[in-house]
């Protein structure tokens, strides 16, 4: 009495539970977030966009580990390097929700702002309009597939005796350990290579804008 | 009589009912499979190796897609490239197994010889073995990546008057179509390019082997 209490269903609560359920199995229904918060399925619509919007929730929510730093550092390569870095490890908390994400339109509007931000970096820095999607899409392929690696194990090749692998367990031997972190600093040097080159080989930079 | 039967199961049948789950719910348990063959969960433990061995089955059902020639092709960075294409396409027709995949430890004889087959080829270009695992996951990566970027939809990017994006807007609308492929080959002429430095910039190969 006099003390509010905490409420059953507020869009936080909805957010973690199911975000609790992706990390669990992958996905998330309604029903199974309004069971775990007590509730009726119904009363959980009344907080949300539908199912979409909680999948815009789980998307502000992981993306809100990013720092948003990042895209401020210069030169733009470092910017860019610095975001894939945080990007990754954002979505390495939560591998499961990757494929649920990466499948679904873009609608949070704390997203949205951060391709803005993306966007104007590498137009600043002298990209046509027409290389700045295809440069940040195959960044984002190499993270979050990478981020979906981070969740293998270890040992990911299990070599026998039935299949004779000689230069795989070679090749295997000569990274012993950390061959996530070192595959993805060969795609991402590889990446911020490729850009620098393009930006360098275009015209100049009065003709791209 | 006389007649042999349609066996109710078999291997090949559990993989098919498997992989169908996968499409649909992106992952699969033994009970599931049972129910959808008429059969009992025990009698489809008698013809696989547990529900890792399943996930090995799959494994080899969706790289059977993948053309074993690309990695013959002469040189070895066209071979790679090759491999690549085929790879994305392969498990682009089932993006929901990409996650289970990526996840579970490779045992499958057909992949691990396709592996050695990869390795073979980048040892045999004159990449030192202890780059070799870190391009192909790389690549990987990159390939997986974009494979799971196929099934998002083509407006991946809702944008709203509430949150002002000109300059993604303008992005967006310098892509029209196909924002997907060129993003993946934007990533796969990095990923080359980077390949080939590599391997100029280099020990002599007399050094590398």
């Amino acid at each position: 009495m006099g003390r509010p209490r905490t409420p059953l269903l507020d869009r936080e609560r909805i957010t973690t539970t199911a975000l609790q359920l992706v990390d669990e199995q992958g996905d998330f229904s309604v029903p199974q977030i309004a069971k775990r918060l007590g509730a009726q399925t119904g009363s959980v619509y009344h907080h949300v966009d539908g199912r979409d919007g909680i999948v815009e929730l789980l998307r502000e929510r992981v993306a809100a580990a990013i720092d948003p730093g990042t895209l401020d550092a210069t030169p733009w390569d470092r910017a860019l390097e610095s975001w894939a870095r945080s990007y990754r490890a954002a979505f390495a908390a939560h591998p499961r929700a990757i494929p649920l994400l990466m499948t679904s339109p873009v609608r949070a509007p704390g997203v949205l702002e951060q391709y803005e931000r993306a966007v104007t970096l590498l137009r600043d820095a002298g990209f046509a309009p027409a290389a700045v999607m295809p440069l940040i899409i195959a960044l984002e392929n190499l993270v979050l597939g990478s981020a979906l690696d981070l969740a293998a194990p270890e040992t990911m090749w299990e070599l026998t005796e039935d299949t004779p692998t000689p230069r795989l367990a070679e090749a295997l031997a000569a990274v012993p350990e950390g061959r996530a972190d070192r595959a993805f600093e060969v795609g991402l040097e590889a990446l911020l290579n490729h850009a620098r080159s393009h930006l360098t080989a275009g015209p100049p930079p009065a003709a791209r804008r």
